[in-house]
Order: structure tokens, then sequence, then C-alpha cells
């Protein structure tokens, strides 16, 4: 096998599923065959990745006063079972615990499918009075889902591993609707710094999270042109709080319900990050997340050797007191290696040869745009540095222009039609929910969500009574 | 309640095993009261504290090489029956998944007791030449082991919620030999840092992990004078290799079997940490560990109330700067303060009021020796720094005087079943297996391990049967 060979792929416009799984398992992502469907391990350098995405979060998450808790995985079936909406969305997709060692169970056990209904049950004894709220927690661990449609790494699994829920509790109403706007604030300012392009909406009533009195979802456009939920921010209100007893003692000493919301993101984030940015050559990561940010390939020359390594070394001393740098020294050969770290989306390749050596200079590789200068080694920092921050800027002006060229505004039911095979379409909707399901069942696809109030006093009519219509609303295929 | 009631716990030395419980839950560090027995919440200061613990093995880790993956904590029957000698070891304490949703599942499913039958199952894909060796990988994931004994927080749970396992591949038996070695002294660094003293010893041969050739334990003793163990570096050979055909080809190019390792650490580093360095009034933690390292206390007099807040900003700025230090700013009284972040452990409280404030100085406690002093403002840094030290010093120093009261060396076996029931005795043995079951039978108790070779050419004599000692061996009560 020859070197381009090894790290060759299928190009992503002919087949951008079959692109995704191989430029998942050649950048050493993820190892997709697991002996259990859905499930997948996780290489040291997608984890790396996963790793430094996670950390955006978890800043944005400790800014914003969340705390960071840790909840069991499994969850007693009385427990789960309280809320009958909740498990009614749910009993489809429970891997269920019966046995322990060679005996049978008294009462089944759940892997948690999301952890309200546990953690409503603990903080039951947590909260007393007015003062011990509001509450705001999060946590990262596993949840578990029996998806029954098909597969995907990342996308459609059955082990979230990178599961990043928050939850928080509130006296009032107000103060939980206040916390669901700062909820996609969250999402916006994290998907912002992955350069990742979105748009915020409110599912259809009859989409709702199980249990909830509303919520909102971030949705992105994959290369494919199918919608991606990339988070939900829930509004539960006070339904969960009647059943599990989340009440507390307000300043008059009246006893009143707790008023619950939750969020969460999942390696659905990377997924978004892989096949946005990601081009016929594998990934191109954002500066900020790249495990690597800066690579350096020596090219040997004959009788140069050492003196070519030692300049590296100099090199790599110099990057990494500002950057994640790594000299890649292996016995490979150096074409190999650029296949490799393009393969792995190191945003900067510096080459380092005889010329480089002599005119103590570098040559400058930049992956997003697969360009090639010079650099005297002088001032290398400040030129990197400002090389990294123009590569974040093509990354996201690219991102957002093919996400515009995924969408399709219908001015009426057959452009809506016409559309909606290939692109995400918005609508302009009245509100009702029987236009609602006429366009679902005409379009032939699921409503994805409606901006709410984004038409009005825009004079804009319904698609489909023709009445006054309220919201901007979505639909297309989706994952 | 009084504030002195609020954070009051059992006397340590009066009953060590409800003091525990009651500082774990006042200190806040974790909630018992999870409705699956054996699993429990952690709050958000046993959090930040585990997380604290876990970033020195982390960064231990990596200085060593170790790169950190994911695997799923689900495996199926067939992978972790394959090894009989290991499935035998946990076929009473596999958690299985027999039920999705509302179907029966075809094969059943268990949540990993430990990981080496999954690993090695996916990493007979990953190593194919001698050039893929030696591996190195650590994964953070809970495991869960259905214990029939009575569960403890942190010391015997069913779900271990903060696993750290590594997992290591090698060519050779001398390398897998030299890794566990490596493993050793890791752990021996890791518990350094916690200022925890332990001893190293050898597992009996009929005690060893399951499916392993040997194991060292790191183990130390509990206030109540029961060993625990903290830890075990095990290696396999290439027992497993066979099985899962974990081969790889040598420079020959002939086929060779794969020689593993693996060890790991969970919570009982942390309770180790509570129930060792604790006292009667809560926590006493490690500087390194502690979540916050210096708290500020503001004590109101009346007239002075802003300058004295105002005056207490000002020194925590100036703190900020090299340690972890938090301005308890909340409406409780001073005294209440005091109690509190005594439970829970925080190395150094600086008092603040009028006199402080007059004289630019601070009033300094140190939780450790329960004393107080007063130091310029001026210098404050410096002053805190040596501090800790010192801090650090003390609570090694009367760590490792208690465990030394809590050991026993017998000469002989009358000595040995004097002291068996309070302490943790040592004693010659010859290496014979009959004359340790002998020990046992006679001692009552199971035998901890022994330090190889530790008596050889010293002239002793096995405590049972008279002749030479070659060993240095172990008996105790345990966890």
């Amino acid at each position: 096998m020859s070197e381009r060979e090894a790290y060759e792929v299928v190009p992503k416009e002919e087949d951008f599923s079959r692109w995704f799984d191989e430029v998942i398992f050649k950048a050493e992502i993820l190892d997709e065959r697991y002996p259990v469907k859905g499930m997948y391990v996780w290489l040291p350098y997608g984890y790396e990745l996963m790793e430094n995405i996670m950390n955006i979060m978890e800043r944005l998450l400790r800014q914003t006063g969340h705390k960071r808790v840790y909840f069991p995985s499994i969850v007693p079936e009385s427990v789960l079972s309280r809320e009958f909406r909740f498990i009614k969305g749910f009993q489809d997709s429970v891997f269920w615990v019966t046995r322990l060692g060679r005996q049978e169970i008294e009462e089944k056990l759940a892997l948690r499918p999301t952890s309200e209904a546990i953690m409503y049950e603990v903080l039951s004894r947590w909260i007393n009075s007015y003062r011990d709220l509001p509450i705001r927690i999060y946590q990262i661990a596993p949840i578990y889902r029996y998806e029954t449609k098909a597969t995907r790494p990342m996308l459609r699994v059955r082990e979230v591993a990178f599961f990043k829920e928050g939850h928080s509790f509130h006296a009032t109403y107000e103060e939980a609707v206040e916390q669901v706007n700062l909820e996609v604030w969250i999402y916006k300012s994290f998907y912002d710094e992955l350069l990742i392009p979105y748009i915020v909406v409110k599912t259809m009533p009859w989409d709702t999270f199980p249990g909830a009195l509303y919520n909102y979802d971030i949705v992105t456009i994959m290369p494919d042109g199918k919608a991606l939920e990339l988070g939900s921010a829930i509004n539960f209100g006070d339904l969960f709080a009647k059943t599990y007893e989340l009440r507390y003692m307000d300043e008059k000493g009246e006893k009143r319900n707790v008023n619950t919301t939750s969020f969460g993101i999942s390696e659905r984030s990377l997924a978004a990050v892989i096949a946005i940015h990601g081009d016929d050559r594998g990934l191109r990561l954002p500066p900020k997340i790249a495990p690597i940010q800066v690579v350096i390939v020596p090219i040997p020359t004959k009788d140069y050797e050492e003196r070519i390594m030692d300049y590296c070394r100099e090199v790599r001393s110099v990057l990494s007191r500002d950057f994640r740098a790594h000299l890649d020294d292996s016995d490979e050969r150096p074409g190999y290696k650029f296949y490799k770290w393009e393969m792995k989306g190191v945003p900067i390749r510096v080459e380092i040869g005889k010329k480089e050596l002599e005119n103590r200079e570098l040559t400058i590789f930049r992956r997003d745009k697969m360009e090639r200068m010079t650099t005297p080694f002088e001032g290398v920092t400040k030129f990197i540095d400002e090389l990294l921050r123009d590569i974040e800027r093509v990354l996201a002006e690219q991102a957002w222009s093919y996400f515009k060229q995924r969408i399709y505004h219908a001015r009426n039911l057959e452009e809506l039609i016409e559309n909606v095979k290939t692109k995400v379409v918005s609508f302009a909707w009245c509100g009702k929910e029987e236009c609602g399901h006429e366009v679902e069942e005409k379009g032939g696809y699921g409503l994805i969500g409606y901006e709410e109030g984004a038409l009005e006093g825009k004079g804009e009519r319904c698609i489909i009574c023709g009445e006054e219509a309220k919201h901007r609303c979505w639909i297309g295929r989706s994952y």
C-alpha cells in the first residue's frame, strides 16, 4: 500500500456516510468494531479531542454557576417509572438489569436513559427551603438507550459515552424560563467556539421531550443536508416536582413546587466538527480543540540529518511554550507523515529541511487551505498565532456558507415539497397544530421545530391556511 | 441546633465506623441515601476533591507514557466468559442486562466487573507486529460488582464510580515484569503525594487476581487497625493472550503471545485520606488536593463591616494568584463558618476583623494543629506557602507514626494470635503454602501478602516450621 493509499478516503461529496466512517477510523477517533452494536471504543487521539471539546463546555458551565456531581448509572424501576409520561417515552429503549451473578433480582434496575428521575428523587432530600435554591448541577457520565433505528458512531448510539447533562432547580417558573434561555446561550457560545453553524428552534408541541412543558433544540445541518440535533434545553416547569415531591418552603412558610430544567450535549458535537469542517483529506480541526496544533516534520537530507533534527528540536521548544506542538521524529517517510497529520486535522505543519536550516526559516503548511508559505524562525510565535486565528476565521466562514446553501426558504407548499428532499426548509406557520401536521404529511418528514414569533408582524401568510403567520417553522430530513 | 452541633461528629477513637459515615455526610463528600444499595451520589465538594486526587494519578500516568481511552461499560457474556478462571472469579458478582425495553435479549450483557476481557478482545485487532508494542492505555469509568458483603461508602461499593484502570501490552515477559514494577512505583508516588502510609506486598499465590500469574497489592491500615487494599498491580503473563488470541509477529516473522498487565485505583484512595488524616473536627486535607486551600472569614465589627470586607477582598485577590482561596461572605455567623470549614478540612483559615484591618495583619489558623497565629499582610504569600508545606510534613509524620503503631512484628505464633485482633501483624515465613495456611487457620484471618525475599539471609526462622525464613508475611483483619 502506498503512503497516499493508507490515508485515502472516499470523497466527501460522493458518499458522505462512507467518508465519515472512513475518516473517524483512519484519523483514529474511534474503533467501530466493538462487539455490542451501537457502542464504540474511543482511541487516544479521539479521546483527547473529545476532552478538549468537553473542557470548553465545562468552562462555560462553571462560569454560569453549575457544579459538578456524580450520580450512579443505575436506577431502580420504581424510581424511573414514577413519572408516567417519562417512562412511556423511554419504555422501548431501557437496558434492564435483571440478574446479579447467578441470582434473579427482586426489583429490575435500569441503566439510566437520562437522569431526571433519579436526580429528582435524590434532590427532594436536598431541598427544604427557598434558601437552598437555585441549584445548578451537571455531570459527565454515559447514558444508555436501546435505539432501534440503524446505529451510527457518535450520531445514533446506544451508549452515549460523553453525555454531559446539566440540571437545575428553581423557586419560580420565571426563573426556570430564564435558566432555559441561559442554557441556549451556553449552547450557542459552545458551538460558536467549535465554529459550528446552527439554528435554535422550539420543538413542536407534539414532539416535546417526555414530561416537559417545552424545549429548545439547537440544530445544525450535515453535509448530506440532514438536520442534526446538537442539544436540547428543557423546561419541565413543576411537572416533575409533583411526581417526585420536589417542594420547598417559601419566605412566608408556604410549601411550593420546585421548577426544574435540564440540558445536555454528547459526542454529537464532535460528529458535527468532523462532518462540517472535514474535507477529502480527512479532518480539519478548529485550533482550539486540536490535540496537536502544530506538527513539525523533519525533511532529512543526506549528511544534514543531525543538524536538521537539532533545528527541529529548537523549533519545538519555542513553539511548545504557546502551542500544543509535536515533533514527529518517527522513522516514517515525510510523505507518509504529511498524509497522516492531514488526516488527523492538525491545523499547521512546519516542514524543516536543508534549505530551512541554512536560511533559519520555516516552511509552513496550513491544513485548511492546503497552502504552503515560508517565514523566518525569528518571530514565528506571533506568525503562528495569527495564522491559527485566520484558520479559525476561514473554517467558520466556510461552515456558515455551506450551512446557508443547505437551507431553503419556501414561499409555498410546492417549493417546500420540491426542496425538502435535499435541504432543510423553512416556511411561514400560523401556529395551529393542524397546519403543522399537514406540512409533515405533505412534506413527508417531521417538523424540526419553529422560531417562536419570528414572523410576527412581518405580514407573511401560513403556507397551509393562508392566515397570518407568527412563526418560522423548519422541516427536513434528520438524524 | 447550635453552630457547634451542626458539625459535631462522634469521636474518631470511640466509633471509627460511625465517625467515617458522619464525616463524609457532614463534609458534603457524598450522599449515602441512594435507592440502590452500595451506590452513592457524589456531592460537588466530594467530586472536586476526588478530581484533584485523580489529577495526581493522571499526571503520573501521562509521565509514564499511558494514553487515555474509553471502552463501553457493557460486555457480551461470550467475551467475558472466554477466560474460565476470570469468569469464575466474577460469576457471583456480575450485573447482567437481560432485557431491552420490553424485549428479552438474545445474548446477556454484563456491566463490566473490570476491563481485561473486553480490552483483550478489541486489542487483538490493534496488535499485529512487534512495532505496535508496547501499548499502555488507561481509562476512568465505573465498574460494577455485586458485593455480597456489607457495603460501605468508598470502601466496599457495588459501583466503583472513580475506577481508573491502566492496561499494558508487551512483547516479552521481562517487559511485563518491568511494567508491573513501574506500576508499583506509580502507586507509591501517588500515595506519597496523598501522605498515606503503605506497605507493598505480593499477594499469596492462593489469593491471586483471577487469571493472573501474580500481583502486588499496596496496603494501608485504617484507624480501626484493619488493612485496606489501595491498589493492585497485576502480571497476567501471556495467560490471557492465549484465550483472546493476542499475538504479534516478532522481528523474525514468528507469531508470539503478547504479555499483559493491569492496575487500578478507586475512590478508596479518598477513603484513606479521610480516615487517616481526619480528626474529631472532621477532615484534614493535604493541601495538594484540598478544593479550598485557604478560606477567608470576615469577623464583622459594628461600623467596620464594609472596610473589613474590602480588606478581605484585597487579601483574596492576592492569595488567589497562588492558592485555591475562597472568601466566605455568606450571612452565617463566624463561629458557624469556623466549624464548617474545619469539617471540610480546609488547611488554612484567615480571620479578618477590626484588629487585623487596623494593623494590616492577618490572623492565621492552621487546621492540622488547630493553632492560631498572626502575620503581616505584607509577604503573606510566602508565609502561607511555607505553612502549607509544614502542614504536609505534619500530616505525613502523624500518619506514618500511627501506621507504625498499628503494626506488630510477631516473633512467634503466640504473639501473632495475641496481636492480630487489634493490629496488622508481620511474621517470618519460609514460603511453603502449608505454613501459610496454618497461620491463616490459627490466626483466624486471611494473609494480606508477603514481601518477597525480605528476610533472605537474615537468619530468621519460619513462625510455623522453624525452617529458614525467606519472606516477611502479613496477616490481619481487612476491609
